[in-house]
């Protein structure tokens, strides 16, 4: 029989960051085929958020890219060349020029000859601060009656590691879509000390309905932390019709901000005291019963981070 | 560091049970300080389901008892002597005479000195064929405004594992009230093979209206299994107000029915074809990153238990 190691059952304390009580901006951005119009949109988004006073700033999954996978290639860059990466550059000048931390949802990121799904973080100084590779990749099974079959592995490779990163708002935890089906990586990134889940998503018609607000409702609840989403915009036209809906959830389960399937930018205000009194109030990370089952994080490096 | 076993990590495989297809009742029951009229009051609404062609009953959370702290010795009955505990007494009578499995909610149990909210399940036969002590108890911390301070373990005494119980119906995790809080609980049952969980529960006004609706379904779509859930009815003259909306949840998140918070017999149709074609359309336990987090169960026995 295998054994584990279990250090990690051990939560992080939450540390106070620089800043508790901010707005963050969730840019719901029109995608189109085009690259450049994408990548243009996506600025003024950022900025219009940015006056309306937000300084962490949130985009959709494939945000640079329709969701198709013929095109990923075609719209992927380098992370490791930010000169060479159109989208990327992008979001480390505006995120420099107007002094805002971006998680910059995803675009297809090349490496080494593979593909993946990945999520840039940039910091106020323009600098990229982390990555992080969607982890659980939407592969269906039996497609249900009305629904289009998808296998993302075909195309994309899986990354390899939960991403928590440091910003002056706060740690965050990041998943990209289906990674939020996973009650797992959400329970690592509250063991590991986080005080937001960004997750990146685009939804189809069928799950959007009835899971996307659930997922990040309870993913709030039972961690007590906040959960934020962004979606791109619906395209009638396109053969994967999104859900939209971004959402911002308290760590008591209210939504604090959400929209319909449109181009939007949400603004909302996020307040961690708000985790404080909320784990004061019912200290269910006291009340789990380690005894009985226990949740092992593998990956966590230290009882701090 | 210490390490733990990890072959509760694999799934058991989902058997296909006696009866696959059947109603469930659910006896939102009302309680009052008189418990020779829960009693009764109990016995007439289990055999109202019953003809309305339940198979499968559950009953709520302290049915047989005011949900009051001071009560809880004076109602509680001894599980190994159910000559003397005439709430059993009447399940395992009206169990065997109606022919039906019955959940039977909680009720106050008497035990070497200590006290439990546990729940006796009766099969056909009216034997008692298991008992799940409540796990995880309601310890609120500090009370946020409007609510009312509350400390279970003050006159209760915690369960010291799950409950999974074989039945005509197939495999049956219960859980509690609070229980229901924890992702890891239910986690364990999926992973021992449970078709079905089931939630006795007395939510309040407050963690009702925000919580109730949305734990029972995340815990049906995360796990891909049915939920059902059964409550008291509200008795607004009482100090702890409880929600109601007792309810059962398909594998996909769906409510197959609900009631609001006056005493209701609630019937559901149960097919587990369901949480079959579920679980081909997307295989979420494969896609479980073992390699990245893993969940264990200190006390399954087996791989088949």
């Amino acid at each position: 029989m295998a054994t584990v190691a279990v250090q990690s059952l051990i939560s992080a304390p939450l540390q106070i960051p620089k800043i508790t009580q901010f707005k963050i901006g969730i840019c719901q951005l029109k995608v189109t085929t085009e690259k450049s119009a994408n990548i243009f949109n996506a600025r003024s988004l950022i900025q219009a958020a940015a006056e309306q006073g937000a300084s962490l700033i949130l985009l959709p999954e494939m945000w640079n890219c329709p969701y198709s996978t013929d095109l990923f290639a075609k719209f992927a860059e380098d992370f490791s060349d930010i000169d060479s990466a159109p989208s990327l550059l992008m979001l480390s000048e505006v995120a420099s020029s107007l002094g805002v931390t971006i998680i910059g949802g995803s675009i297809p990121e090349k490496d080494a000859g593979h593909l993946y799904n990945s999520c840039p973080v940039f910091g106020p100084n323009g600098e990229l601060k982390a990555k992080h590779r969607k982890i659980h990749l939407f592969d269906m099974g039996k497609p249900l009656p009305g629904e289009v079959q998808f296998k993302e592995s075909d195309n994309i490779s899986a990354g390899e590691k939960p991403t928590v990163v440091d910003t002056d708002f706060g740690r965050i935890g990041i998943g990209i879509c289906h990674d939020i089906r996973f009650p797992e990586l959400a329970m690592s990134y509250s063991a590991r000390g986080a005080h937001l889940i960004c997750y990146p998503g685009a939804f189809n018609m069928s799950t959007g309905a009835t899971l996307w607000e659930l997922e990040q409702r309870t993913r709030a609840v039972d961690n007590q932390l906040y959960v934020a989403s962004c979606s791109p915009s619906r395209d009638s036209a396109s053969s994967y019709m999104i859900w939209g809906h971004s959402t911002v959830v308290g760590p008591m389960g209210k939504i604090i901000a959400t929209t319909g399937h449109e181009e939007a930018v949400l603004i909302a205000e996020i307040d961690y005291a708000a985790i404080q009194w909320t784990r004061e109030s019912l200290p269910l990370e006291s009340q789990k019963r380690n005894d009985i089952y226990q949740f092992v994080d593998l990956l966590r490096e230290s009882l701090n981070s």
